[in-house]
């Protein structure tokens, strides 16, 4: 079910994160900040930060799992997340993954997200994935 | 500006993440997946279980915040996500967050999120917070 | 190389931490605070903790390899400890492993640990694993 | 009782940690692994890694607080330690601590431990830490 990787990415539109390269070891994206996005305060919900690195991790880990097989992909089994600064709607958050450690059967990778319009760190994250046989998910 | 506490909940809606109880102790809450929690695999995507932790332990931080002062309230520090089972559209998902540790500086909550078809746990979450006076946010 | 793991637990020894039960399930052990386990502060140092976490996961998850194969192991690939209280010389820490999801790749173990004076928790961890053949090492 | 800070640093020692340089913004040190350091199948335990990003992170974060003030100092709340490569002895590990975000009320520092003899990274860690008075220590 390799083909399920062309499927509509639900959770990813419906964030309204953009992603705007995907690489084996780098991938990037933003996200402009909407009310959509915010927690009770008025800030950017965690969630969204946690939510933006596993997306590209995620991307980048699949990426580099089908260089090595076409039915490979990849899962993630951790997501940590830190919370660095707070910021409310009509920001623009700009986030690149990198990844630290690729093998053949695990990777991780580590993701950091910014203030397009001050370049500070609002979040980083990182996220460990395991390769997998996608016909087998 | 405490009263933001009452604003809409952007993201939580967003989601579609169903609050059942708030306490100072322990915050229930369900989620209906559908197509768009989803990644590219078919599967509900990480972020979806790391930011309903993170909103059950943010409830729950911030009723007990709010115990101690009128004007204070929690912010997430730190959001560690351990996904144990894979599951796609068509189940729900009951989380339930505990504290484990609530003091006046610091919290710290368990999330456990179970498939409710069956009660085996998808995922479970660690989630640091830091109590702030709200005026200031 | 799998006949490495008979080797002396050089790290182990060097905290002293006693390990009471190995089960591919749950591992148990105990620690006697003394002075050379403390940071400055003359409390316990959290890397005490984070390495007797990273002792019990990874002896249980070691356990349930070998019952698949006798070449069968575990290594770490991720160690999150959080830090509940803190104490100084002279408590005994009292730490359980459970296993929380222990597959044929990658396991998950959460590791408990408590002042045996008061059975108040003082640390938690999760520990992510990845099944290994011990020959390949 | 902030002049605890000046007691031996019990754990530090045990580890053999050698610390280089502590700066509020910076940390680094050095560990000759022995066979003192290895897990039972001969490779550097993974609660050597968190002990050192640990103490590192601690020292610098404790390093900042005072820069605020006499009794300020620092305590650990969670230590997150990601396993990227395995070495045995022989080896000298070398870490460095920067601080990500420093702030009145906590720090979040990350780790990255090398192998000395050709700057692979062996492990990294995030470590998050509260300021407390250490006088009600």
């Amino acid at each position: 079910m390799a083909d399920r990787a062309d499927a509509k990415p639900g959770f990813i539109a419906l964030m309204g994160l953009e992603v705007d390269e995907v690489g084996a070891e780098r991938v990037t994206g933003h996200l402009d900040v909407g009310t959509e996005h915010l927690q009770p305060y008025g800030l950017v919900h965690g969630g969204v930060y946690a939510a933006v690195a596993e997306t590209l991790a995620s991307l980048g880990a699949m990426a580099a799992a089908r260089r090595e097989g076409p039915s490979l992909g990849a899962v993630g089994l951790e997501n940590h997340t830190s919370f660095l600064r707070a910021v409310g709607a009509g920001r623009r958050i700009e986030a690149t993954a990198v990844v630290r450690h690729g093998g053949r059967r695990v990777h991780h990778w580590t993701v950091t997200m910014r203030d397009a319009s001050d370049g500070r760190e609002l979040a980083v994250s990182t996220v460990r994935l395991l390769v997998v046989d996608t016909a087998h998910l």
